[in-house]
């Protein structure tokens, strides 16, 4: 299988790479900027180009990993080709790539960093295609990374998509925080850590609202005002505080 | 080494078993409600008891592991005893135990439940003592079961206890809440659970604010008012995303 990768940031890496180590042939690079192309073409002995004109019209598959407001003039810039073209993207739906004839989206959802290699065994990939036969041949393409292959419409990728924002973005948020009040006591994040993982693995086998633990959950008032009168000269960390205190008790 | 235990909840349960494991004799447990007490001494093989009255007097450690508002209670209820009295909340002071000579605190900075088998090897033990000798003993215990101790006064262990709630209580509350969008658009939990540990995991080594991701920390407004718009039947969770979105914005 011959791929060409538009894009050359977090998401365009992993893929490429993934891709590449599962035998796919990654015969080119596409980014505006020649040396961010230019990188990821040396990880995956391809080449690195920065015209959309000079995209090779034989591959089967181009994979679009470009900022969102991005995709679409990408795929515009995609002329004559006949292979399948699919964006990677949560929050936008399929029919930005509808000047094709054979498309669809291909969205890993996962957090990807630069720094940390990641084993798509553990990516749910969630696939939509503009036909019966399109979606065949990208589930035989995802499953050659990863065994979570999902059937997901544009509307319900949007969803899972605003569902990551809290248990990814949201969560690591709150980790700064908790990381915020521990330095302005010249504590070490390092003894939170287990907790996080401890946090994390618990919902792996339950669901959340049968795991919750804490002062607000047992609307322990004593210990709820005791921890407000201590981030008292954090006003911005008091206020989500309560903010959250407020929505678990709410909810339990 | 011969241990009272006093309670029989979560965290007295996994830490009477650790203990156990680790060569130590748990001679009593004692809890106000005696088949509470009964379940945990047959796990530990040791004597039940409702009446503090019948504490062994002999034992080198009594673990309060109480409801924070009952730990002052129990140990005025411990006469004529030598042992070190520790207990193990990060909520309360050392000085409810003051009534004893050896007392102390003895603080697993981990979440319990009774479903979940934990290894102590990961949880980060704060300790604290009213004598040097003392606080050499409690060492001596802790290092039994865990290689994280720290020695951590009544104040630092209050911060780390608020630390604890943003990082493990309002974490989880982030996944219940994720867990709501999902089911009101009936997709399945299980496909966030990846995303959950791979968010966990990323810290482990990185510091939370250098691998924050969203729409929120690229100031993506597009992404952030179509999610505010998809979220606008569930006016509480559209609240708590425009808040934390707001503190990523005003933190990075």
């Amino acid at each position: 299988m011959k791929i060409v990768c538009l894009g050359s940031g977090n998401v365009a890496t992993h893929m490429a790479n993934a891709f590449k180590d599962n035998g796919a042939d990654i015969i080119q690079v596409w980014s505006r900027d020649l040396s961010n192309a230019q990188a990821l073409a040396n990880e995956t002995g391809s080449q690195a180009i920065t015209d959309l004109k000079a995209v090779d019209k034989r591959a089967d598959l181009y994979l679009i990993a470009v900022k969102d407001d991005a995709i679409e003039k990408v795929a515009k810039g995609l002329k004559d080709i006949n292979g399948m073209v699919v964006h990677t993207s949560g929050a936008t739906g399929m029919e930005v790539l509808q000047g094709h004839k054979n498309h669809g989206v291909f969205y890993p959802l996962q957090t990807f960093s630069k720094a940390q290699p990641i084993d798509f065994i553990h990516v749910p990939l969630c696939l939509e295609a503009n036909s019966e036969e399109n979606m065949s041949a990208l589930q035989l393409i995802a499953m050659k990374l990863s065994p979570l292959i999902y059937e997901i419409d544009t509307n319900k990728r949007e969803i899972l998509h605003v569902a990551g924002v809290f248990a990814c973005n949201f969560v690591n948020h709150l980790y700064q925080l908790s990381h915020q009040v521990l330095k302005k006591n010249e504590l070490d994040f390092e003894m939170l850590r287990p907790l996080i993982m401890e946090t994390a693995v618990k919902v792996q086998e339950a669901l959340p609202e049968n795991v919750q633990t804490g002062p607000a959950v047992r609307n322990d008032k004593k210990t709820l005002l005791k921890h407000e009168e201590l981030l008292k000269r954090m006003p911005h960390l008091q206020e989500i505080y309560k903010n959250l205190s407020n929505s678990i008790k709410k909810t339990h």
